[in-house]
């Protein structure tokens, strides 16, 4: 058989830890919004602001209070932004309260916390920005957590371990906190090399009744770049990651992306620079793909890291649509758990694909033109040339294959299954993550909240 | 609060019984496909053919060889219909053995089956249409089938018990077999009414490891209608019925729907009257939407019945959308489990909903330039506007509701939950049909086979 392409990567190595970049200060604590008394409120400060930041968000049509209030403080930072980048001094996290589908009155709560962070640190309401996940359809305490905001001066930290509270205070149900950072070398004005750092923490998609799997994430980086640098490079390398990530196939109200530069590591702005845009757009990925791969493995209920590699594909879009098909499907992802190397529900998935929205698309660097031409297009399949391997063990190539079904069982037991698909037909590649089914999942999610 | 808007309903009663139209002779036994000895094999023979037939299969990109067959049989009997219509003489339905991803030895095998049925039925092949279900990956015994179909020669029956075996032989784990009949009156020649029957059987979508989803249904007619007439009634009928029907998101290799009209019960041609048309539609829709909420209530593991009713969406492409989101959301499916009224989860759905592909939407009716510019768009929804009700309970209208969550729990273990939720935007109406994610789903589709 035609042997499978492998995947390209070119991907600096990330480490998980949560290295905290220069121009930051961080911590986390506890304001009172959890019942549990766990750290509920994380606040990241920008030393020298303002930075330039970047920003994805929810596409939900019920959007949280904390995105739609974002969206508009960047387009008062940046009015050419549209709302997905601009500038930020102070960025705030609470966990414990979605504040989504709280109507304007859940709106005036956020702003109010906004007025509060800003005269802390000194900047206008519309530099800071907010993230918020956990119960849908309450009303943040708004007096508990303004109180908490007016106590924390003196209690940020600008190392590590500052950052890492971030990372804790961010969590609702994910059994570990998620964190990623990567460092290359980027020119100084004088022509040296300067280490620069891109560290990443997330949250979700755990979830247990009644919270949703809002996946939130701080991306920062001491790199000099503009606003509108940081969105192109962003977008894109959301399409790769966080987008090809799959718990339950479904997407909550108030999911948010942040990349924020401070500049304060000494480097040339990147701008101009395609090559330093290159490299700094490498770590970022690298840290995206990391964080999305922890939170896959911590998905709700899981055992188990399914990755999904496409190749052969017409091209990105269609291989990406076919491995986020793969990991998305219930019967896969119950097979999975049941370590059952069922190749037939992977080709069911693969006929199944189709290519992501026009508006995805354009997100990944399509054209307008071109993204409306494709979006929900079945993917392109050819049975006799489809091939398909499971850790490693080729089970299908146009035709079922004999292989040791015992022992590729054994292989499917140990945490991660690696899935890779060859439709034999272009150049695309892509990938996705997801996890198994499990009736702890159910059980998680039925549970009644009485 | 605004009141919801009632759904139209203008369809007749359908009873859950097999009643076998006039023009047609049925049979279902025991080819020896299934190892445990349960009747496999169903064959449907037109008693005075050959019968005007339109059918809808699966978009799946890797069609089992029963749909591939059955497409080129088509274009030969009715070329214009691209496969979508044509004429037939008989019928056959194996189950245990889907016959898809089997390369070209496996439609050999199709084919070879389809002349058998052919010669006994004095006909020639490709007036011979076969449906499949069952195991994926593994070849259909040909000689053991071909062996039955040479033997069922006064086996026959044309009453009601004979189509119930037809129902009855088309299961694979199917809890209970499917029926459904309405009687309409029609105009004969001489313009006296005429009691016209339409009556479908149905399987799927219970699934257990390692067999697939696949949706199987006959639907029979003794009314006189034309191929492409049957063909422009059924694709709307089955976008609102069965392409809103969600077990667990899966589309199988196999499903197949047929719509047969024999002609036997002596009306006019009902091809150039429209309220003709419109009789046997509402009476083909009421066997549809009967069939696929028998199917949906006995969804793999369910123990509940969802029916999502959407109205007030910008239109029916929009309603249907938003009503088919809330059925497949796993989160909600988790959550009326547990007998939780979750309505954060409902609305989250409704604010993921994306309309369908274009080809969705042409099969619903949409001119070719309407659908692509409709295909795959966000729905839309206004936050304030949203109305949400759980089995009749107000639960959210802009903000969230005050309600008895313990009187409203109880309500929903009664095996069957309507959710209604009113966008009030437009005059857009639309319902979805699914089932509650049990841990019996994850166990039976987890198991290993071995």
């Amino acid at each position: 058989m035609r042997a499978l392409e492998p995947l390209p990567s070119h991907l600096p190595a990330s480490e998980q830890a949560a290295r905290l970049p220069r121009g930051f200060e961080a911590l986390g604590t506890t304001a009172g919004i959890k019942e549990s008394g766990a750290p509920d409120l994380a606040v990241v400060l920008v030393t020298d602001g303002p930075a330039a930041i970047a920003a994805t968000f929810t596409t939900n049509r019920l959007p949280a209070a904390a995105v739609r209030m974002n969206q508009a403080h960047l387009e008062v930072t940046a009015p050419a932004g549209e709302g997905r980048y601009g500038w930020v001094d102070a960025m705030m996290c609470t966990s414990g309260c979605t504040n989504a589908a709280t109507g304007e009155a859940g709106l005036a709560d956020q702003r109010s916390l906004a007025a509060t962070l800003a005269t802390h640190a000194g900047t206008q309401p519309e530099r800071v920005i907010a993230m918020s996940t956990g119960l849908i359809g309450t009303r943040l305490p708004v007096e508990r957590v303004a109180g908490a905001l007016t106590s924390i001066a003196g209690s940020f930290g600008t190392d590590d371990q500052a950052f890492a509270d971030v990372a804790d205070a961010m969590r609702t149900t994910d059994s570990v906190a998620k964190a990623a950072s990567v460092t290359v070398e980027l020119r100084s004005p004088e022509g040296g090399l300067v280490p620069v750092t891109v560290s990443g923490v997330a949250k979700g998609v755990g979830m247990i009744h009644p919270e949703m799997a809002t996946m939130l994430s701080f991306v920062l980086t001491d790199a000099d770049a503009q606003p509108e640098t940081l969105s192109r490079m962003l977008r894109p390398i959301v399409a790769r990651t966080w987008n090809q990530t799959s718990i339950d196939g479904d997407q909550s109200t108030n999911d948010t992306v942040l990349l924020v530069a401070s500049g304060a590591s000494g480097t040339a702005p990147i701008d101009e620079d395609p090559q330093a845009v290159a490299a700094l757009a490498g770590a970022v990925e690298a840290v995206a793909r990391s964080l999305a791969r922890q939170q896959a493995a911590d998905g709700e209920g899981a055992t188990t890291l399914i990755t999904c590699a496409v190749s052969g594909a017409a091209d990105d879009a269609a291989a990406r649509a076919a491995a986020r098909a793969v990991v998305s499907s219930d019967l896969l992802k119950a097979a999975v758990h049941g370590a059952d190397p069922n190749w037939g529900r992977i080709a069911m998935a693969v006929g199944n694909a189709r290519v992501a929205s026009a508006s995805t698309l354009e997100a990944a660097g399509l054209t307008p033109e071109a993204a409306a031409a494709r979006a929900g297009h079945a993917v392109e399949v050819d049975p006799d040339a489809l091939q398909i391997d499971i850790e490693g063990t080729p089970v299908f190539a146009g035709v079922p294959l004999e292989y040791e079904e015992g022992t590729l069982s054994e292989r499917m037991k140990r945490g991660e299954v690696l899935i890779r698909v060859d439709l034999g037909i272009g150049p695309g590649v892509g990938e996705a993550f997801g996890c198994d089914l499990t009736q702890e999942y159910v059980i998680e999610n039925s549970e009644y909240s009485s």
